[in-house]
């Protein structure tokens, strides 16, 4: 037990807006590239089947689809099966009137499950609800899987609250941008904050981003696998459709010690945080 | 007040492990090196006065002096006064019996206050009592000022919590080690994380760390001064004695804004981790 061995995908491409058939069957066709390679979990982009800027709630309405009733679902779930592979894809989902910035699970037992984007960025609130689904944990036959998506990882809660129920990996399909003078090609610093949450908590992290420029909004490409010691695979290039892969040892995520005194969850001063980090602390929004 | 300029530098240097009056004339003459530079908040490592890799509790016991009223802080207060800079630094603080791995905060006009690590690395389990103190915010005339030390950089609750009380600026004083195979030169991993909690948290952080190879235990080096937008000076080298000088622009630490949509404090859905941060969360240590 000394080593689980998986191997993992990120995928990065460059979805077209509102071209869903064209979408699914690259994301199908990179599905297959990966399991070729032996990948045995990949991950795609947020929003992989419809692009992310749209120009109204209409737009995303007209695009979104039942998770997992959906015609994109239901091919994602075709070829998990085929390809005998765990697939964790961002969708745009439609559940009556709501729209969310979703992320579903297939695997070649059937649909797992799903999450929805906590963290709202920019024009997700537009057109979209929070998440309502809290932070799930996913059981497989390899390890506890967890999702963010996209701007979930710049808080730092949402990584150490998969940490504390036992999460292995955590999946990230994402559309990370640029942010003029922050964030840019020669600047990626959205790799090495997951980087760093990824080694803080002593779990994996597999952010599959996307690349391009769409409606004015470009994309930082930047995909990587993370694990406890780092960077295993990339950061990707900046605008380049790449299909990263790495093989990962599991167990090295159960390993949460630093050194024979220090361990990564026993170590937490929880007797400080209570009263300063949570939804009581009067001062939260005074500054 | 678009611009609240301020000099800060991080003194990298090598403390020899006991000799505590050579420690503090080359802190010193550091300080005094920052402040020609035109420094006005100079930080330098933790446990910058005595060494860090104690061989017995007896021997840091020795060592170990009262904050403020012991030789070092009044040395650091002189220099602070003649120079008119505000200095941060590690310090093996001793009350009564209890001996901290803690940090002093002394400006032009005396004592300021003082911070005790609250999670212990490896061998200051050994000697020093966990901190007792919580994450105090300073006030001076520049901004808010909180504190950290090393290990406690490794938890984004703490510079999370500093960002919820409305810090501008945390000072590290730091005795980063090398961890074999994780944290290495070439994989200078702990910069990094800092860089990344400053971007989360749209703060600076100030890192000073020491350098040389004390009783077996390699030093990191690679001090850093990180902003909102990623390094703003550093990572340092390895192991050259350095003062690492930056003028950031702390008005950049109060916009917490990313986009006008996406606030750094009001997006946090606390609402979702209440229950799952905590100390009360049952599950916490049964994985």
């Amino acid at each position: 037990m000394k080593e689980s061995l998986l191997k993992v995908a990120a995928i990065q491409f460059e979805p077209i807006i509102g071209q869903k058939e064209r979408n699914v069957n690259k994301m199908i066709k990179l599905i297959g590239k990966a399991a070729d390679q032996g990948a045995k979990l990949i991950v795609l982009p947020e929003m992989a089947n419809t692009g992310y800027v749209f120009a109204t709630r209409e737009e995303a309405y007209g695009l979104a689809e039942p998770v997992p009733e959906g015609p994109t679902a239901k091919k994602l779930g075709e070829i998990a099966r085929e390809r005998n592979v765990y697939i964790v894809s961002g969708i745009c989902e439609r559940d009556g009137i709501n729209l969310y910035n979703a992320a579903m699970f297939v695997g070649p037992e059937g649909y797992i499950g799903k999450y929805r984007k906590n963290h709202l960025w920019d024009v997700d609130k537009v057109w979209a609800e929070p998440g309502d689904l809290g932070f799930p944990i996913f059981k497989t036959p390899f390890g506890r899987v967890g999702i963010i998506i996209c701007y979930d990882g710049w808080f730092p809660e949402t990584t150490r609250i998969y940490n504390l129920q036992g999460a292995d990996i955590v999946c990230d399909p994402t559309n990370w941008v640029v942010v003029p003078g922050i964030i840019t090609a020669e600047k990626p610093i959205s790799a090495y904050v997951h980087m760093a949450m990824a080694h803080v908590n002593g779990i994996f992290l597999v952010c599959a981003d996307r690349i391009g420029t769409e409606r004015g909004t470009t994309f930082l490409g930047n995909s990587c696998i993370c694990g406890p010691g780092g960077f295993v695979a990339g950061p990707a290039s900046f605008d380049k459709e790449e299909v990263l892969i790495a093989e990962i040892n599991l167990t090295d995520a159960r390993r949460k010690q630093w050194t024979p005194f220090n361990q990564i969850i026993l170590d937490r001063r929880t007797d400080l945080y209570d009263a300063l980090l949570g939804y009581k602390t009067g001062k939260l929004h005074a500054w």
